[in-house]
């Protein structure tokens, strides 16, 4: 890293509990190192004042720039804000504009603002403010020769876009221009390992043509992501190293690869439905409508997501799916003929162009040594015909949850890109 | 507080990516604070000596006692020892006995010692050392009057047993044998600075009666809770403080809460059908599933869950739920009308005690000034009849999804518990 060097503050005596951890320092990181600035420390400080300020002093004397997460909220609790004013030596000023702001998020909901809220209008003299869609906690950033310090609020939807906004403006140049460019390739349903080998001859071959790139490999739940990240004095010039080592991957992965710009599977699946003029409906048990819950997080996906059910009860797998109960008496519920059942029922009943049937064991009971918890039929019903695949997975209740709904997202996937 | 307070340091350039995060003081806090010492900081530093001894030594300048994590291992990267010595100003010299055990252990799986493990036989003068019954890098704990602190590996297996032994030893009679019991409480859609405002008088008669607690409210997506801890000599007098507290905070907010022992809305849900033998189905147009996914993210909600539908387009609305085409004509599929009809129309088909009803405009598109993007009715149909109300959320689409099924899941719990 040759540019300026970070040290992170989270504020907050919950981030100093048991069951809480600051997670907003990966995202700043992430940022930062994009632009060329390394993070060298990370500190996490309780609602306290003059703990708060100390941290800063510290931070302050060793690091080019120190960015705060967290206490800027109404109550008496908030005090990240004093503690900035106390060790820049400024006075807190009321700032019309922002009670203004304030105000108006609260009346658009009808509601009149708390006399509390001020307090978030509070600024250091001289300070920039940051404003804040989202939330209504402005960001702060103050500069004083060498010392620089950004306020930003603890909710990820609110800090985020203020991080960005400073990034662009103030920044990239701490950051002494360098660029780092970042593209995320992701995999699902292989494991680690295999990806690891299937992608260990092309990070070889970058090695010994001495490229400026890093690779690291990154296992999620359900997913493993390739961050592939390139250094240059400019965005072009690492975008032009970037560009033909991701196809490199893309090859070197046998079409496993379902993004290269780190979409989610999600959008993935609707962008290939709504290209293709194709529809979707789902019959889910197991999974209890997360996979139609995941698709619909999508903007747009009610262009051609049509439904579906939630059918827990054989009944309901009768009654409204028309799966026969001579069906589920041969095989049992869960079993891929009657995931079949349920995809091509769904099919027929919604008139789409596919149909997604789910039957599982979500646990903790309900299993057997033939069909232990984790245990999941997903059936595609297409215009050609269904295709179904069972797998078993590992984990609690809501890890396997969202694995089967993954592996749903797959299989829709590979109708429109199949493996080679 | 009445016991003493320590800092946590976790030491490792890893620790400072985006990518990985230090969960080892989860485990830490957890250990002490049942011992009455509280966490009043933690700092993350990389693999560099003096910023090591930096932060130890700001660290226990105002800590009683010190924890350090990470950086014993046998490498040129791990400099905690020698950050230590430097700190206490103490020499650091080969014990014989530690480099026989290593010996011992590379013996054991017939391997010779390597060289560089030496310096894991590197011990501050004076220092206690901490055997290692799962690795080579034994902990090390220096006390210098006021000035404590105990260097443990990272490796949790190693680390755990160790934090055990010294806790027996030292950290109970650091903790002034007080112990620290923490409670939680969580309201559903009532904002931070309204839950403030009607705690704060509860608030100030525990500050006027001198009552050993502490409170802490915390924003989070959908939910505010607020953690309630006391501190006393037993774990019985804790609670005997802390229980009056808690009824106290339940009164003060009006039947708002919605549990004091950190369970999740569904979870409480959950358990108010089942306690009462009520049974569910859902009807969800907005929330595409959501409502439903987080009702059976509970282990056993088979036996209340029956299932639903997401009802995306008009046609189903009609043909599956039974909604008439003059009412969505009349109001509008975005209406409390068609909320009602939806959830009686679900009710009916499943034959469930309950029934859930939501339409709404998820977004980003689809508002209208008369039906902002973000307006969503929720209705609850009963035995007795059909609830329902209008809301309007803000925030991305994600997150209008979970407020709403927030929203839907207090609607239900308050059929239960009714406000006031």
């Amino acid at each position: 890293m040759n540019g300026a060097c970070a040290h992170i503050i989270a504020v907050g005596s919950e981030l100093l509990t048991a069951s809480r951890i600051d997670t907003n320092s990966l995202h700043i990181t992430e940022r930062l190192n994009a632009i060329g600035v390394a993070v060298s420390a990370k500190m996490i400080v309780g609602d306290d004042r003059s703990q708060i300020a100390a941290a800063m002093r510290d931070a302050l004397a060793r690091a080019d720039v120190v960015i705060v997460t967290g206490g800027l909220g109404p109550t008496d609790d908030d005090l990240t804000r004093d503690a900035a004013a106390e060790v820049f030596g400024l006075s807190l000023e009321e700032d019309a504009a922002i009670v203004e702001a304030i105000r108006e998020r609260f009346a658009a909901r009808g509601l009149q603002m708390p006399e509390i809220n001020r307090r978030q209008a509070l600024v250091p003299r001289g300070a920039e403010v940051l404003p804040n869609a989202r939330g209504t906690a402005p960001g702060l950033w103050i500069e004083d020769g060498l010392r620089r310090v950004l306020l930003l609020p603890g909710p990820p939807p609110e800090l985020q876009p203020m991080l960005e906004s400073w990034c662009e403006r103030h920044g990239v140049p701490l950051g002494g221009g360098m660029h780092l460019v970042r593209r995320v390739l992701k995999v699902a349903n292989v494991s680690e390992s295999h990806v690891e080998e299937m992608a260990q001859p092309a990070y070889a071959r970058w090695r010994d043509a001495g490229l400026p790139l890093s690779a690291t490999i990154l296992a999620q739940p359900g997913q493993i992501e390739l961050h592939l990240t390139a250094t240059a004095p400019s965005r072009e010039e690492a975008d032009a190293v970037l560009e033909p080592a991701v196809a490199d991957l893309v090859d070197a992965l046998h079409g496993h690869v379902f993004t290269t710009r780190g979409e989610s599977l999600e959008e993935v699946v609707g962008r290939l439905l709504r290209e293709s003029g194709s529809t979707i409906a789902a019959a889910e048990s197991c999974t209890g409508g997360l996979l139609m819950s995941r698709l619909t997080d999508v903007p747009g996906s009610s262009e051609y997501v049509m439904g579906g059910v939630v059918a827990y009860s054989n009944a309901l797998k009768t009654d409204w799916l028309g799966v026969s109960p001579a069906l589920l008496e041969e095989h049992g519920a869960v079993s891929e003929p009657v995931a079949v059942a349920m995809a091509d029922g769904i099919r027929a009943r919604h008139e789409t162009t596919l149909g997604v049937g789910i039957t599982g064991i979500a646990g903790p009971t309900g299993g057997s040594s033939a069909k232990p918890v984790g245990t999941v039929a997903i059936a595609v019903s297409t215009p050609e015909g269904a295709r179904v695949r069972t797998h078993l997975f590992r984990g609690d209740r809501q890890q396997i949850k969202f694995w089967a709904t993954q592996a749903a997202l797959e299989q829709i996937r590979r109708l429109f890109t199949p493996a080679p």
